[in-house]
């Protein structure tokens, strides 16, 4: 006999998950056994599969169980925009909300000196080394703006240049729907400092 | 080349969890991915155990990996009370708050003539033949008290007093903690014509 339950450690497995206390584990197993078995066993089996086969992309370093990510693999897309981002949700999220045509290079994390984490743990050794190879036009840094995100596009923006390459950084500021009133004070700094002339 | 990459199959699987949608599906997939490897292969493990192993307590209709659940198995367990339950997360709730110390019965359901669940769905059948070669002293109802549970702790009752067996129902009134003003009108009502003398 088992010392746990299976059910037990099944509540205790599900607990893996970002967000998932103890309730929402035992209502998720619960709901799979009660009444979509075929469901979790779909999900066992892809999760085994994941776990196993997903790496990162040879050129981008984003995940994908090819040698060469969709995107990279794509002849369409073009090779000489650059859009250097920090995790894959960043990808989706730029897939989904914009037309962007180009490439993509997924750091998988910032710079973080106090954390341990340097250039070559972000793969910008091989980012130099293909901005000498097959340099593209432009270089679009989307890290988020947080201190690290800033320390490691300021230290994208100067490698890029050193090559000669275009560097742009997308927009921050007020967002879309938003209320000044409700907007943090160093967001409505920002974009007070970087307000644009509007063409007469 | 698959047809669809293995991360989005990983997303579309992780819907089936409940109150799952696309945004955190993504972000638990990344999550496994980026930093849980290890811990979404132990998921997949156990779940697939739990899929293909887990069935019902031959007596009690609990979920269990075992031919009798923990609590059936247990000796030490009263076998002269006998508390009957919709589905097994009733069982942990009652086991986490309260001293009991006897049997359990789970339906899995409740009587709801409307969506074709009868009596011997819930294993009324069994229960009746139980109640009928080793009667408990008592059975303690506690169905929730919704229309169906209320039919199904009706059918109960009579099973029970066919059999001459003492009945009791969990009570139900304003929770602990709770506040009049807050509480609805069914509850409030029921509270109102349900109330105890106080011993002097």
């Amino acid at each position: 006999m088992a010392a746990e339950p299976l059910l037990e450690r099944l509540i205790d497995a599900l607990r893996c998950l970002p967000g998932v206390g103890p309730k929402s584990a035992q209502r998720m197993a619960l709901h799979l056994l009660e009444r979509d078995r075929e469901g979790g066993r779909h999900l066992s089996a892809v999760l085994d599969a994941a776990m196993e086969r997903i790496g990162r992309c040879r050129e981008c370093r984003n995940l994908t169980e090819e040698e060469r990510c969709a995107i990279c693999a794509n002849p369409q897309r073009d090779a000489s925009l650059l859009c250097v981002v920090e995790s894959p949700s960043d990808v989706i999220a730029i897939e989904q909300a914009t037309g962007y045509q180009g490439r993509y290079f997924v750091l998988l994390g910032r710079l973080s000196p106090l954390d341990g984490v340097g250039p070559a743990d972000l793969g910008l050794d091989s980012l130099a080394e293909r901005l000498a190879s097959a340099p593209p036009a432009e270089i679009i840094i989307a890290t988020n703006p947080t201190v690290e995100g800033e320390a490691t596009a300021y230290y994208l923006q100067r490698m890029a240049q050193k090559q000669g390459i275009a560097v742009s950084r997308i927009a921050h500021g007020v967002p879309l729907g938003g209320e000044l009133e409700f907007t943090d004070q160093s967001t409505i700094a920002h974009a007070f400092s970087s307000r644009q002339t509007v063409p007469s």
